[in-house]
Parts: structure tokens; C-alpha cells; sequence
């Protein structure tokens, strides 16, 4: 009984903190534009007691992009970075590729080299760099690079490039009993580890991509090792079949902002009842970066022209957010 | 902050009632024996503020095998008769299998003769009458099946051949903020229609096999698709690596039945701090069933002596669950 009032107290206590919150003044970072609006105006209609939108809480499912969604992903996709890193800190096991690219790139901190050098390379050493180890080791490399790397071009911790507004976002769904997940084309255990700290998202909410794993006995005790073997890449098509797989339920609420969305957006909005769905929009170049339709990160073209079609919300980061990255 | 105050209303009156039913007595269909005092002291021990086993609750995941742990699963596991029903149904448009087994013993009812004809017929049915379909589709014949089917043996529904002393012990973990997950062999979107209702497991819990999705435009409607290809064969060593998959955190309380869940069993168990192990064992041959070692179904042999070495709780039905199915 004991343990039932104080997590009741627990309970009331967090709502109230969070009800002065918003009686403050909800999304503090998002401009009072169209954007702001439509989010409050679809949160409030959803979840009053009596609307005609009232959507129960256990189907209050939201879902959002991580790469350009949640956080930048220029001049490329931050897992880019740890790939990098790790490739730094293990070539001396890997003579034979220290000569040729993109190791030669990555080894002179050459980004551009790297890419040019074509994408299967890069994702043979993706496979090699993150496979071999049990997944606790490999979630430890990730936590010590997301403390110590810096971007190099804003010389920030890359979880401090997350935005403010779209964790302002997350918080304010939650607190009116909608459930956040990430659905990521990234690596899903190089998000879980850092994803609950910085977005308020437990493990069991992170889907991304992700390779196969083994069960073994290692001296005798139960290890989970990583394998080099591809499970799924949960980008395109791939996001709403994720989506099934791992909540089994279709989101009313969902985020994202390049082309990699765009199936995810689609099923979301043809659901049944009322659906948000919504675009990042990278329109600020002075305090992040502004591309869309030829950038090949995050190229933002025919979910825009699908956005026109069915009127999602597209934010305009440059006019739209007060604030991009969090204080630090 | 109406819906606010509405919605901490609602969890307070739910927690009341929560602790009125425990204050009248806690697991009221098990025998205050062995494993209802080792399952009371664990919960308590884990949840009490200021307790040296105390697990904070976002670290509170619970992970049950279904069939011969939630349900059970004699003669055959229960998605045998689902899938003898689709056979029947569909007979039409395989005429070319009419004639030659399993589907000619299934047509005859002779699930003996249909089980001797060997597993490999038998998955090849699998795949073929649970794929071609949307999810929404099967979820409907699913659902169809589960309200109208009745077990050849007891007469009953086989929703509720659910054992109540188990129903009962979800209920009681998931009041004491532990999340309750079904990891099963059994497949996933086979279990998902109906164990909200029967376990109040929502299906983001509900963990199992599972085929291939591909996600298409029908009519220009987005619809995912079940494919014949196994995509997981959530069993043995696929337990654990599903529940990394998945949750992405070890649990720290596991129930299983069978030698299909030692490894989830192994692994929660190796887990540091507090780690709760239990098995049901099918010791009651005149209320449900009586086997282990020499079962072809749910064999339990390895499990039971990992169960000796490891003092884990294995639950004697016979004298300690004083109801098995849930009253009518």
C-alpha cells in the first residue's frame, strides 16, 4: 500500500509540475505560427474528454524521424561521425585498409573523401566497425563518443545539436498521454544509448536499423555479440513495416523531413480519424542549414510535393523556431 | 489542465481500486505456497522505496512465454487449430492439396494424422494460409477464430484456457509499475488481436514470431502485407535476442514453461542485482495436463535442471494454483 501513494504522490506531483509548465506557456521555442497552432489545436482536439477527434490513450501513438527530425544531419548523418571515430581507434587491427579508401579519408579527417570514395565501402566498414562486440560494449563506445565528440562545424556535442523545439514537442505530447517513439534510419542501438537522457525516450521506444545478433556463452556467461549481417533498414517502406513489427499499431502522429519518410507519413495519414502529420523544413542557413530537394542528405522533395497534396504541416524552420539548438 | 486533472482522476480511482483489490488479498488463485511467498517477497522487495533490491521503474520489464505459460498448449499449441481452421477454410482454392497430407487429415479433422505427416508440411501450410493478406485482414480472421473456436478437449474458448493464477500475477506486477511483455514462439500478430483483452498486454508488448511485411499501395491505399518469408523465429536463442531487439533492456523477471525458454531464462538470470526466474510446471494431469520431460509439446527437460542449479521458482500447478481457467 505504502509503495501504491507514493506513486500516486509521484504521479500528481509530475502532472502538476507539468501543468504549471504549460500554464506558463507550451512550446516556449516554436514561434506562434501556423505550425505551433496546428500541433496545440490537433493535441487539444484529440485528447479533451468529448471531442469529436478524441482518440483513446492507448492509441495516441506518435512517431518521429531521428537524422533532420529530432537532430541535424549535415554535412552528413551523425552516425557518419562515430563510424569515423571508431574506424580511427581500430585501424592499427586493420592494416590492410589504412592505405586505401575511404579509411585514407577518414584517417585525414577527409568527410568529402570518404563519401566519394562510394557507398559500399562505407557500409562494409559500417558493418565491420559496429559488429564483433557484445552489444553493452558497443553501447559503451557510443556513450563515450556522444560525451566527447564535437561536430566540426559548430565544435557542439552532436546531442546538444538536437532541437529544442522538437524536444519541446516530445515533452508536450507526453504529458497528454500520447506515446513517442523514434523511427529512425539510424542505428538502433547507436541511438538507445544516449535517447533516454536527451529525448526523454525509453530503449523499448528506439526502433532504427539494426543488425543481426547472437546469443552465445561467452566464458560461460550469456552475451548478446553483434553481428555484421543486416536485420532491417527502417528507411522508406521500411518505416512503416517497423512500425508494425514493433508497436503493432498505426501512429495518429508523426514527424519526419526528407523523401526517407515519406511511406511512413503516408501510412500515417491514411488512417482512419484524425492523423497530424508533419515536415521538418530546413529553410534557416544561417543558424543550421537550408536544403531540400538537392541535397543528398536528407533530400526533401517528393514528401514536400505530398505535403502540398494533403496539407501536412510543414514547419519553416527559419521563421517558425524561436531557438534551434537547447541552451547549454 | 482540464484534461490534465481528468487524467490524474482517473489514475488516482485506478490505483485506489488497484489497492483495494490487493488489500483484499493479493494472487487470490494461487496457494500461499513456495512460489506465490517467493513471487510476493521478489515484487515487494524491488518496489519498496529505500530496499537494497530496489529496481527503479523504467527497469521493471517482465517477459512471459505464452503457450504453456499464459495458456495452455495440449494437445498441440493452439495456433495449430487457427491454422486448421484457415486450412478448412480455404481448401477451395488448393485443390491440388485436397488429396495428400497434413491438409487431407486436417480436412478430417485428425490432428494426430495431420502432426505424423511431419513439420515441413506443415510450416509450408503456415506460411500459406497466414500470408497474401493485410495485417488488418488477418487481425480480423484472427479475432473471428478466437470469439467462435472451442478446444476439442474442454469445450471452452481458448481465450479462456488463459490461467487465471497467471492473469493474475500480470495484474499484480504491472500495479507494482512493472511492464509486462509476452515473448512467444506463437506468432505475433496471432496474439495481438486478443491479448489486450485477455492479458491487458497492449500489442507493442506482445512479442513473437513473426513473417515478413511488404508495404504496398492497393488501390492506391497504403496496406502492409504478410509475406510467406519468416522474418524471426522468436524461440530458444530468438527469445533473448528478440527482447534486445525489441526492449532493449534485460529483464529482470522472466516466466516460462518449456526448453524454448531456457535462454530467456538464462538471461534474465544472468542479469546483476535482483532477477526473478520462474517456470510453470504441468504437474495437474486431471484440471489441465500433465508432462515434461517425454512431451513432444512444450518439452521440459534442460529448463527444469537449469531450474534445480539456478534456484529458480519452478510452480507446481497441482498443489499451487488453486483455479486454473478463468470462471466463465
Amino acid at each position: 500500500m505504502n509503495a501504491v501513494l507514493m506513486r500516486c504522490v509521484a504521479v500528481l506531483a509530475a502532472m502538476l509540475l507539468q501543468a504549471s509548465a504549460w500554464a506558463a506557456e507550451p512550446l516556449p521555442s516554436w514561434q506562434d505560427g501556423p505550425s505551433r497552432k496546428a500541433i496545440i489545436a490537433f493535441v487539444e482536439s484529440t485528447t479533451r474528454a468529448g471531442s469529436a477527434d478524441f482518440v483513446p490513450e492507448p492509441q495516441r501513438i506518435a512517431t518521429f524521424d531521428n537524422d533532420g527530425t529530432l537532430w541535424a544531419e549535415q554535412p552528413v548523418y551523425f552516425q557518419m561521425f562515430f563510424l569515423m571515430d571508431r574506424v580511427r581507434a581500430t585501424a592499427a587491427q586493420r592494416p590492410q585498409l589504412k592505405d586505401t579508401d575511404p579509411t585514407r579519408s577518414i584517417m585525414a579527417g577527409d568527410i568529402q573523401g570518404a563519401l566519394a570514395s562510394g557507398e559500399k565501402g562505407l557500409l562494409e566498414l559500417m558493418a565491420a566497425t559496429h559488429s564483433g562486440m557484445s552489444v553493452d560494449e558497443f553501447h559503451a563506445q557510443v556513450l563515450e563518443w556522444s560525451e566527447h565528440a564535437r561536430h566540426p562545424g559548430t565544435q557542439r556535442r552532436f546531442t546538444d545539436m538536437t532541437y529544442q523545439p522538437m524536444r519541446e514537442l516530445l515533452d508536450y505530447l507526453r504529458a497528454h498521454g500520447y506515446t513517442t517513439y523514434i523511427v529512425s534510419g539510424g542505428g538502433q542501438e547507436f541511438m538507445r544509448p544516449w535517447a533516454a537522457q536527451t529525448y526523454g525516450i525509453p530503449p523499448q521506444q528506439v526502433i532504427g536499423s539494426y543488425g543481426e545478433l547472437a546469443y552465445r556463452l561467452r566464458d560461460g556467461i550469456p552475451t548478446l555479440i553483434k553481428l555484421a549481417e543486416v536485420g532491417l533498414v527502417d528507411d522508406h517502406a521500411g518505416k512503416p513495416v517497423a512500425i508494425q513489427r514493433f508497436i503493432g499499431r498505426r501512429p495518429v502522429f508523426a514527424f519526419g523531413n526528407s523523401d526517407g519518410d515519406l511511406e511512413m507519413l503516408q501510412w500515417t495519414a491514411a488512417g482512419p480519424g484524425p492523423r497530424f502529420v508533419g515536415l521538418v523544413h530546413h529553410t534557416d542557413g544561417k543558424r543550421e542549414w537550408a536544403y531540400d530537394r538537392a541535397s543528398k542528405i536528407g533530400t526533401l522533395d517528393k514528401a514536400l510535393a505530398a505535403a502540398a497534396a494533403g496539407n501536412w504541416v510543414v514547419v519553416d524552420m527559419k521563421s517558425e523556431w524561436k531557438q534551434v539548438y537547447p541552451d547549454r
